[in-house]
């Protein structure tokens, strides 16, 4: 696979949609894990070049969740962007810990603190495996750069 | 306001249904947290005679939450039927942290623990306030059923 | 399979909840098809003995929708309760086609009518098979309970 | 307000995710509301300048939709793009009428054809209003640019 330059750190950048509101007029609680979400398969996608379909369907292999929590700063409604940033905080055998720090674009002011764990597994023993050794090397590669 | 018996402890019972899952045919990360506040919202409902809606509409006041987390132990598929049981954690000033413990009906497996805190407070500043004394004495109360 | 008194005709009941609201303080229009979709796997598994889930993993089947459609005649807020009864409007060869109806439990107010048309295949092909003849006994009686 | 210019027509680029798909690994039935949604937000924002959030809090109006409906012509996966032109079919006095025509951005199949008409109301009271005459205005000149 061609070496590719990649984004660092990445950003998902997200336009807050009338969507994703409730009767308060703020982004509702449970909708900041699909936007989480979307976040982490974009930055898989977009620096790691793991296309969680295609894994899925050509190697039978899975990254469920094991964990995720968000701790809500400041309240978001329609017509904010949101920028989620991406950070490894740890990679373990089969797991990945990754923070996600959500900030509104015109302001900068924090908005939410994520932290997800992922665990890769094969899908139909629902098995752990280890974190495939390319795979590995693209997130280290991705933390060194951040770190720089 | 009568008295009404308790549920004691509170189960928010939830067909698992085929909307729920993603591609790998399991309930997608972000849907339990779909889950957990139907439950949370059922609780606050049934055991605390709360109602969100009216409560902001009639009172100006909210309950957003600060704090959600899930831990994920096994995964769930459309026909399971999950429970999802509420507990009290702590009742702080203004906040209020739930514990929530997700098992599958038929054979009693955990599938997931949450931890989730909400924060009252007045929705046009978005400032703080006590929980109120009836709310307070009424969440007293499930605890100390709960906890016989 | 033993014989099952059939609950004739099919209602749905769903309680609106806060997580279904929008800014607007009213049921989001994409959220109705998420209901209507629970209305109608509800359905299938409760009057046909059809489970979805099942159909794709035993047999390889699936039922995707070809035509889904909703007028919306008046708007639901949390607490509403929702009605939703199901009827069969055509059967054809691979086809079904339901009419959903929505009425609020309080008062009766009809709050939106649906159309939703479903097609049989093979998952693997997406080829059209014809409707398998046990259901289509089982279609045809339900719409004769229903027509009494 | 200064003129812009208009892109034409007005096409929605979305691409499919993860959590889009169902356990058969397509985009759900009722997710595909949720993106029409999204592509007519975007479509009334870019295109017409109006943005829902800012009308229901500074004007107290709404345009709550009252038909919905989507023929869907071929499935979506995830990492298929997709893009929804979005065209207006009928505008009356105070109804809007669209028609968003769905397609893979690779080999620009069609993948579903949908029709959506919102109606310009006084929250408070739930009461039509005509179409604001800027709004009517800049209708008119989407049209016209379509067309030509």
């Amino acid at each position: 696979m061609p070496a590719r330059p990649v984004q660092r750190p990445f950003y998902y950048r997200r336009p807050i949609r009338w969507g994703d509101t409730d009767a308060a007029g703020i982004v509702f609680t449970a909708h900041y894990f699909d936007i989480c979400m979307e976040a982490i398969e974009s930055w898989f996608l977009d620096t790691l070049e793991l296309d969680w379909f295609a894994m899925m369907h050509d190697c039978g292999l899975g990254s469920p969740f094991v964990h995720a929590e968000v701790d809500f700063h400041a309240p978001l409604t329609p017509r904010d962007v949101l920028l989620v940033r991406v950070d490894v905080e740890r990679q373990g055998n089969s797991s990945l810990s990754l923070l996600l720090s959500g900030v509104r674009e015109h302001d900068d002011r924090r908005t939410f603190t994520g932290h997800f764990t992922c665990c890769f597994n094969e899908l139909a023993s629902f098995t752990k495996i280890p974190i495939p050794d390319e795979l590995r090397h693209r997130i280290d590669n991705y933390q060194r750069r951040c770190a720089e």
